[in-house]
């Protein structure tokens, strides 16, 4: 048996120091059946899907049980299933810094995307034809910003994210923009881009798909005017776990949805052919929610009780360096190159590794119980849950990297 | 102890030779947690939520303990999750007389409605600008026309499903219309309509969220164009289960979705800017698919291994003829009106009886144990399944109905 390194035992250090350290525990990360049990994986995919908190399953079992089964068609109002988008919606408000009242939860992320960027739009108001995107987006906010300028009379235009404030003018009506880059794990200047979109007439539609649950975005404190993000990854809530928008309380009442569906209507059950849209956040819904899933999100949002976004923001940032510092450390020098941002203001909580022959290295690291996943054409992407993750499992994956490479 | 009625004998008998009867064993219909186990519900709101399939609980447990759970990211692959809406919708397919490949489940009625809509006016083609919606439609049909009409220069013009035939004419692009009325349980007559709005050169959307799974649809054999249905009535599929979109495969390779997700992409994971649709089914596709939710549907659909829908529709006609017949029998003439069509060819799954106070009417019902739904103003509504519905039942609800009118 080898003797630990020096990162090795810092690491033990960091993880006996971590005041995050026990929240580990309502996680599940067995080892899959194919796998020894001390072959658990370092899972390093949560910015893909997040691990299981372990309050989901009796939680689920309970709505299919007794709520479905047993009291059926009473549980739409016994049971809080009406209500549940805007509740569990409140519930994700405070990791990214909103107020009660301003985020529905539903429908997926693109589903979302198209409301916001269609009511974005049509908040700006007339004589403003264009949308920007971010030129590095994931692919289908772009691909729903061009149904949305086609719908609605706009074109799209694509521009890097760091051209993005000088690129809005007098004809830009919604700039749609990701707060972290899915491939490279940049993160975007909020606040900046923010102000210069608003200070050019324009409004700004954010995808925090890869940042809530994993850095503080501060939606009110920065003035956004729309927001979307899924559930899945950093907030855990399941594989393909509805997702959410958020229309700013100032917003809500000129909101004007594309998908006006019964569920967004004053009186649902009053069955007008008129549709009146109700006031606030249920604005944003459209169909009946989906219920086992909202069961399934609600339960995995009990792991934040008294944990802080910044704290995990500090782990997030402290895990990413201390990953950097074993690669540097372990693997040859030259064989990957680093794509996320070392300053930490411009750090999302994953880091890129750019590599040759990166999908094949991915399937050995996987193979390895190291789980992280490869994005065309030449990137190993690695994710880190400050929730669940360790620096031990960090230094451990530093090092089958380099023993694969 | 009173005599049983010679209708609550009939009803023994017909039970006694009921070929589906055996069915009802598969399905959770325990009475709830603030009855006694003799008090179990007749339920009559499966057309609003079906009841609990057995098969549902360990299914959903396995997806979230196993493939969620240990697997994690894998089940992207390894668990089929990422085949499941075009799986699934080729389970719902026999069911609603489609070939395999021309249906995928996922997102809301509402957001398949709007799908449908765009889809069918874009199919349509330039010089059609009219969508006809029946008038008695479920609300959210009529206001999510609207939103598709505005966005793609249309109007929308409400018209009673008996005038649709001669109604539409060489503007019209998309007829929208509601197999079974969610209120009279008026079946409409699909073979005759399609045949009608195609002759007209239109294209034609059936709702039929009030038929799958209750009769038999044809979708393949009257060549209808597009579809849409929920999956949580007839279907069993739990509240708020995905709903479905059918395009016919002549239409296919037209089918220019408003809602390109990067699920429709022919290359989902190249992460390509440019958005080139996939063929087939998957074209329906938007974003990540709600897998929780798709496995409750999944194992739902379990139930109607060896069953056809033919058998299903004998006995549905059967227990809404004899229902009528025992209010006819037991309710004292003139205290409810018969709001469903009598014919068998004009009646869906349902039987919706008007009453002066039939708010108070259905809540005094529910608290004695016959739970149907009250529909404003003044309509109670009974819906039938036939997979767990027996003649006894059929016979206890009008007996209770008729002790409290």
């Amino acid at each position: 048996m080898s003797e630990p390194t020096s990162l090795a035992i810092r690491a033990a250090e960091l993880d006996a120091a971590d005041e995050l350290g026990k929240i580990r525990e309502q996680f599940v990360l067995d080892a899959a059946p194919d796998q020894e049990p001390d072959d658990a994986a370092v899972y390093l995919d949560g910015n893909s899907l997040g691990a299981l908190p372990a309050a989901v399953p009796a939680h689920v079992a309970d709505v299919i049980a007794r709520e479905w089964g047993q009291l059926r068609i009473r549980s739409w109002t016994e049971s809080g299933w009406w209500e549940a988008p805007e509740r569990i919606g409140d519930l994700i408000a405070p990791l990214v810094g909103a107020a009660p009242g301003q985020i529905v939860v539903g429908d997926s992320t693109s589903v979302n995307v198209f409301k916001a960027v269609v009511g974005g739009v049509r908040l700006a108001g007339a004589g403003r034809d264009e949308i920007l995107v971010d030129a590095a987006t994931f692919p289908t906010d772009g691909y729903i910003a061009s149904s949305a300028a086609r719908m609605t009379g706009c074109t799209v235009r694509p521009v890097p994210v760091e051209e993005m404030a000088s690129a809005v003018g007098p004809r830009t009506a919604v700039v749609l923009v990701n707060h972290v880059d899915y491939r490279s794990g940049r993160l975007a200047d909020l606040p900046a881009l923010t102000s210069a979109v608003q200070a050019a007439g324009a409004l700004v539609v954010w995808d925090l798909c890869h940042s809530a649950g994993a850095l503080p975005v501060g939606l009110d404190a920065h003035g956004v005017d729309l927001a979307v993000g899924c559930t899945y990854k950093y907030l855990n809530g399941g594989p393909g776990s509805p997702a959410y928008l958020y229309v700013a309380a100032r917003h809500q009442a000129l909101f004007d949805s594309p998908l006006p569906g019964w569920n967004s209507h004053a009186e649902p059950f009053g069955m007008r052919p008129e549709f009146v849209p109700v006031d606030g956040a249920r604005r944003g819904r459209v169909g009946t929610p989906d219920i086992l899933s909202m069961a399934a999100l609600e339960a995995a949002l009990s792991v934040w009780s008294g944990v802080s976004v910044e704290a995990v923001r500090s782990k997030s940032l402290a895990l990413t360096d201390f990953f950097l510092e074993c690669v540097s450390s372990y693997v040859p020098s030259g064989r990957v190159s680093v794509l996320t941002p070392l300053a930490h203001e411009e750090r999302g909580s994953q880091v890129a590794l750019q590599c040759d022959d990166a999908s094949a290295v991915m399937a050995e690291l996987i193979a390895r119980g190291v789980v992280g996943d490869f994005r065309a054409p030449d990137v190993l992407r690695f994710g880190f849950t400050p929730l669940y993750l360790g620096f031990g499992d960090v230094e451990r994956a530093a090092r089958v990297l380099a023993e694969v490479l």
